[in-house]
This record gives C-alpha cells, sequence and structure tokens, in this order.
C-alpha cells in the first residue's frame, strides 16, 4: 500500500461538476488500496474576489485580516469535495491547514512552513479516511491563521508529502506536464517524461511558471518525487525527481523565457573597490531580487554597472537608487524594460563545452542582439530585446534538437 | 470603564456600506472609553448561499463538513469589519470562534456551548484592541468547527458577554426594538422600554421572532443585561433584564402570534391512566417538540388528545403516529394546519385575576372562535383560525391598552 499526495489547483475545482470529477479521480486511487491526502486551492477565481472585496473595504488591508479573509477559500474547496467524496460513498474527511497541524512563521502573506505536526492526519488516514486538507494555509506561534503566498498550496503539498513520506506527490495543473519550452510560443514543444530537481529549479527561476521554486527546493530536499500532471485529462505528466535516464546524453533539457524583468544600468560608478558591494547591499536591504549582474572594467576610475530585476521589485529599486543617488554613487540611471531573458537548461552541461557557443551562433543566425549574458553550471541565459523573444525560443529549440523524444 | 458586547447580524453587514457604519457605531462606543468585542454573522445571503451550493453537490450534505462550509460566512465578516475599523484609525483584531475559546458540543448544526476560555480575548482587550469575533461557531472536544444552529450568533455574543461579565450586550436587528405586537400586523404597537427575561421568553415560544429563547435563557441565568435595538438607526432599543420598572402596573407586556403550529388531534384513545404518557413518551423521543395539550374527559372509556406542534416537526411527528396507530392506540388522526396561536404575555398577570375572561371578551367580540386554550403564570394562549389571528391581536392589544406608554 502506498500513500500518495495530490494538489488540485483551483481551475481544478472550480464548481460542482469540476469537483465531481477530481472525486472520482481520488475515489480511483483510494480504491487501488492506497492512503490518499488531498491539497486543494480556492474554487476558480475565488481568491481573486476576496482581494477586491477587501479592497472595496480599504485600499491598504492589513496582512493578518487578508489571511483571516482568504483562507476562507480554500475552506469552502475542502469541505466540498469531501461532500463529493461522501456522495459516491467514500469515507473522507476535511482538515483546515491549523488542523492538519501546519505550523508557519508570522510573515502574513508570504509566511513560510516552519513544521508540520501529523498526527491528527495519521490518525484520519488509520481510520482508512481519505484526509482532504486546505492548502496555501497554517497556523502562526501565536495561533493566526496565515497564508503561504504564490504558489502556496504546491507547497502545502510538497510539504506534506515529505512530512508523511509519501510515496508519490502529484500536482495536477491545467497544462499536461513540463515542456521543453512553452508550447504557446513553440509549436513543437515537448511534453518531458522526466526532469531533474536542479533543471526544474532553473526553468523556474528563468520563466516556466509551472511550478514555483519553493516547491521544487523543498521536493529536493526532502526527496519527495513530484509528478506535473493535467487536471483535465487522465494521462502520464511528467517526474521531476533526483536523477533521470540517460542524463548523460541530454545537453538541453528546455528553454525558457521570462518577459517580465527590467534591466537597470547605474552610469560612471566610482571604479573601485567596495562600491558594487555597497550598492548590492542596500538592493539586497530593501528586498530587492537581483538577478543578472554586469560591470564593465574601465580605464577611466568610473564605470558602468547594469543588472535586471523582476518588474514587481521596481518600486523598491527606485527608492534605493534615490537613496543612492543622494550620496552620488552614481551620475546617472538607465532604466529598459523592452527586455526579455531567454534561458536553456540541462544538467548535461556539466560535462559538455561549446554549449554556449552554439547558443549564440544559434541567435546569431536569427540577427537577434545580445545585451548581457549570464551562466551556471546548468543554465545559460541572455537578455535581448523582448520582440526577439518568440524567435529566439523556436531557435534554441530547433538548435539544441528538442522535439525529439530522448 | 465598561466593557460592551455589540452583536450585528447578516443585514447589518451585508455590504462593504453596511460595514464601515457599523465600524463608526463600534468605534464610537470604544472612543467613549469603553472595551468593545463584536459578534457579527455572515453577511447578507451568505450562509444561504453556501447551503445552496452544498446541495449542489449532494442532496444530504454531511453535517461536519457543512459546518466547514458554513463557518467561512462569519470569517470573511470578521476580517472585512476589522479592516473597516483599521480604515478609520481603531486597532482591531478578529477572532474565530475557536480563536475566541468557544467550546461547544459534538452536535454539528446545532451545537450548544459547554463553556468559554476568555484568556486570549481578555488579553488583546488589555492591549487596547476592538475584538471582532465570529458569531455562530466553536471547537467540539475532538477539535473539529462546528456551528450553532439557528439563533447561534445571538447566544455567541450572550455567552461571551456573561463569560467576559459584560456591563451590557447589545443585540442589533433590524426591528428597532422589542415591540408589544407585530408592527406589521398590528398598526399600533408600540415599542417597549423595557421587558423581564421572563416575558421576553413567552413572547419567543409564542412566535415573536426577534429573539430566540436560547439566548434569553442565557441572559436570564447569568444575569446579562440585553438590549434589542436596530442597526439602521441610532436610537434606544429594548432592554431585557430581570426586573422592570412599574411592574405591577402592567397586566399585560405584548401580544404574540405564531402561524407555524399544526393542531393534531388523536381520535377514541383509550380513556385509562397510562396511555397519554407513553403516547407522549414515543413523540419526546422522536425530537417532537409537543405545545399545547388537550384531552377531554369522556363517559364512553374512549377520548379525543389534541395537541400542537409546529410545522417543522411535522415529518417525524407522523412516523411516530404511524407507528403508534400500528400498535392501535387510538382510531383515527385528525391533522389541522389553518390554526394560529395567539398569546398575551405579562409578569403583571401573577397578581391579576380576569385576565383571561378579559382576553375571551375581545375575542368574541369579534365573533373569533377558541379551539384550544393554554395558561401559564404569565401567559395564557388560544388557538384559533388562522384567518381571525390579524384581527384577534389588533382586539386584544386595543382590549389590554398596550399603545399606551407605560
Amino acid at each position: 500500500m502506498s500513500l500518495i499526495v495530490q494538489k488540485f489547483g483551483g481551475t481544478s475545482v472550480a464548481n460542482p461538476e469540476c469537483l465531481r470529477r477530481v472525486a472520482d479521480w481520488v475515489l480511483d486511487v483510494k480504491k487501488k488500496g492506497n492512503d490518499v491526502v488531498v491539497i486543494v486551492s480556492a474554487m476558480g477565481d475565488t481568491t481573486d474576489d476576496l482581494i477586491a472585496l477587501a479592497h472595496q473595504i480599504t485600499p491598504e488591508p492589513d496582512d493578518r485580516e487578508m489571511d483571516v479573509l482568504m483562507a476562507t477559500g480554500e475552506q469552502v474547496a475542502m469541505a466540498l469535495l469531501t461532500m463529493a467524496l461522501h456522495a459516491k460513498g467514500a469515507d473522507a474527511i476535511s482538515l483546515t491547514g491549523p488542523q492538519a497541524g501546519i505550523r508557519t512563521d508570522a510573515m502574513h502573506r508570504k509566511a513560510k512552513i516552519l513544521a508540520i505536526n501529523t498526527r491528527r492526519l495519521r490518525r484520519h488516514l488509520r481510520e482508512g479516511h481519505i484526509v482532504i486538507v486546505a492548502g496555501f494555509q497554517g497556523l502562526t506561534p501565536a495561533r493566526d491563521i496565515a497564508t503561504l503566498g504564490r504558489g502556496g498550496s504546491d507547497a502545502t503539498a510538497v510539504a506534506l508529502a515529505a512530512a508523511l513520506k509519501a510515496d508519490r506527490c502529484q500536482i495536477f495543473k491545467d497544462v499536461e506536464g513540463i515542456y521543453s519550452a512553452d508550447p504557446r510560443i513553440v509549436k513543437e514543444a515537448r511534453k518531458l517524461d522526466e526532469i531533474t530537481y536542479d533543471e526544474m529549479l532553473e526553468l523556474a527561476g528563468s520563466g516556466a511558471q509551472v511550478l514555483m521554486s519553493r516547491s521544487i527546493e523543498f521536493a529536493k530536499k526532502y526527496g519527495v518525487q513530484l509528478e506535473v500532471l493535467s487536471s483535465f485529462e487522465k494521462k502520464p505528466g511528467t517526474i521531476v525527481k533526483e536523477e533521470v535516464k540517460s542524463m548523460e546524453d541530454v545537453i538541453v533539457r528546455g528553454v525558457a523565457v521570462d518577459k517580465d524583468q527590467v534591466k537597470i544600468t547605474l552610469e560612471h560608478v566610482p571604479d573601485k573597490p567596495g562600491v558594487a558591494a555597497r550598492i548590492f547591499r542596500e538592493f539586497a536591504g530593501a528586498g530587492v531580487n537581483i538577478d543578472m549582474i554586469i560591470q564593465n572594467s574601465s580605464a577611466t576610475g568610473r564605470t558602468d554597472i547594469s543588472f535586471t530585476i523582476p518588474k514587481d521589485d521596481l518600486q523598491k529599486a527606485k527608492s534605493v537608487m534615490h537613496s543612492l543617488a543622494t550620496k552620488t554613487v552614481f551620475k546617472s540611471i538607465n532604466m529598459d524594460n523592452d527586455i526579455a531573458k531567454v534561458s536553456i537548461v540541462g544538467v548535461g552541461m556539466r560535462g559538455h563545452s561549446g554549449v554556449a557557443s552554439q547558443m549564440f551562433k544559434a541567435l546569431a543566425g536569427q540577427n537577434i542582439n545580445i545585451l548581457m549574458i549570464s551562466t551556471s553550471e546548468i543554465k545559460i541565459s541572455v537578455i535581448i530585446r523582448k520582440k526577439f523573444a518568440a524567435a529566439a525560443m523556436r531557435a534554441l529549440h530547433q538548435a539544441f534538437k528538442l522535439n525529439r523524444k530522448k
């Protein structure tokens, strides 16, 4: 007998019909003799509707009260899914995040899971119940309700799978799995049967939206085998795990694009030790995520420093730059949001030279100019003009033969 | 400094505009130097909407899961009211029933409050917060969410007021207070300034819908001074307490009508000791609430027994009667739902004779035939034909001069 954790997102439980289908799927797994724990998100647009309701009351609602409000979305979904299972004759019981023993820190609206007390959950499993747990929520040390922020229901599923030592954690999405590239952009994109945690992490950090880094990191840390699969069709998805077959042969696993970055250039920065450290310490202190950094050496004693940040951090970055400018650390600022970051990812890169030049050649073949470059062990990213993003992805997908089954 | 508990029902918090008005009222009380605890119901039709959603999933949803589902309604309202208070600069914090320490029995959908642990609530009050508590819900011994059934939010308010030894418990309603009669039926009905717990209990048991008996009983038991007042206009309501001024002078405090009863007659019941006891034991065992009972003595050795029950208990009553009929306890059944119960209530009746005859005279003056009569220390009820209900109320209101300020 195996223990399977399944997570269904908002579109999978958007209405009573969807809930009945999910109940059928869950029941199938239970009937095969498995223990099943199901994590649900709020139905459809519920969370957005609740946020809109709060904004009708006040433009800046308190984070703690937003969590109280938003946590109701998952609570409604879990009760209804449990009823749908009852209607099909199953033994099922619902638990809120706090009831399921999910303990978080006190950072409302973006809480992190600190620990999970699985006692109650295990008892219900022993009693033969399918246990339905509200995703996205837990209890703080002050016994307040906290939500986990973006990707929080996936994180709940992975954390529960780890705590319960589940045999598999299935994440049902509105896509069929992880693709070699975004299929909306690259027609030939292929669903991957397997991918490593590290590759998935780099893809997530490069703009692939399917899984958030926090869930993948957690799965990697605790060795939880993930499966990403479709909530609309019954077919195998993509397995995310530590090592995958034929790892040596595959150089590039996938291509990703991120159009939500801004490139910032600080011009005429004094070219002496400690200046860059000071600049980036200030950004880090303000919670700005710096991605790529380029600094050109110069002979004039002054240099330009360029870096990229997520669009969402732009306001915070601007106030840091304002404070740096008054201290005359640099002469002028250049901001550019007409950019896209295109990345290729694959663990096979480690043992292969020439991947970067192959990438640059493919882009040059399309007359695409490269503005910035950054590399990691298993990833190469380039910044290009936004309008070339789709063409770049297609060219790279073809150059590395990602359409071929490996 | 006083501690005031305020309870706002669903229509008082139906939308953001209503919530802002409630916030203003709460803040006024706080600014006068009082500690304030506020109990809220779910917004507008939320509870009905949630029940309808559950019935889209299954015709007979599980009681435990219905409680999980319905409890979200109050949780949404409490978060939004707290935000509305924040927007006006107040320190406020929301607590679910379980967080507020409300412990109930395990009877889902109609749980009773067993105890209240006020530690957390008192701490927040000490810290200067207005505390907003979800009505209608608590935590069972198994640490499940339970709802309190009809009138549950009022019961929460009264129980919290008792546990916190509050100076007053204000129940805001969509009426201005307790009336001498239903103002929709009797135009001259007058709002009462004061009423005793006992009178209020008899009125509630006689069809007056403003407060449920459970809340009044609780208030009486713990000496909580209640005030029923309008959530739409700022003016004094009706105070419910142990003794009221000029109690001796007022014979009848109010008139009430209940059209939701059914009169059942069991015909040709053996007229010997123990038969009636046996019949009513069976009804009690099935949870049927028997109200008025009449048995005529006879010379034939057989008699008729008539009684009234709430319309809602009719299905349960029918199965009891079916079982009694197979045991040939009686010959035939007569069911009559074309009836109304009209009652007059007043603690002053105790010391006055002739109240009943005055009542019957007033009804006779309108040519209204009386089908059944029952009396208590402070109440006289009669069953009449439904079509005469309004005329009877008006005649009694006038006969006992209830339109006059006392």
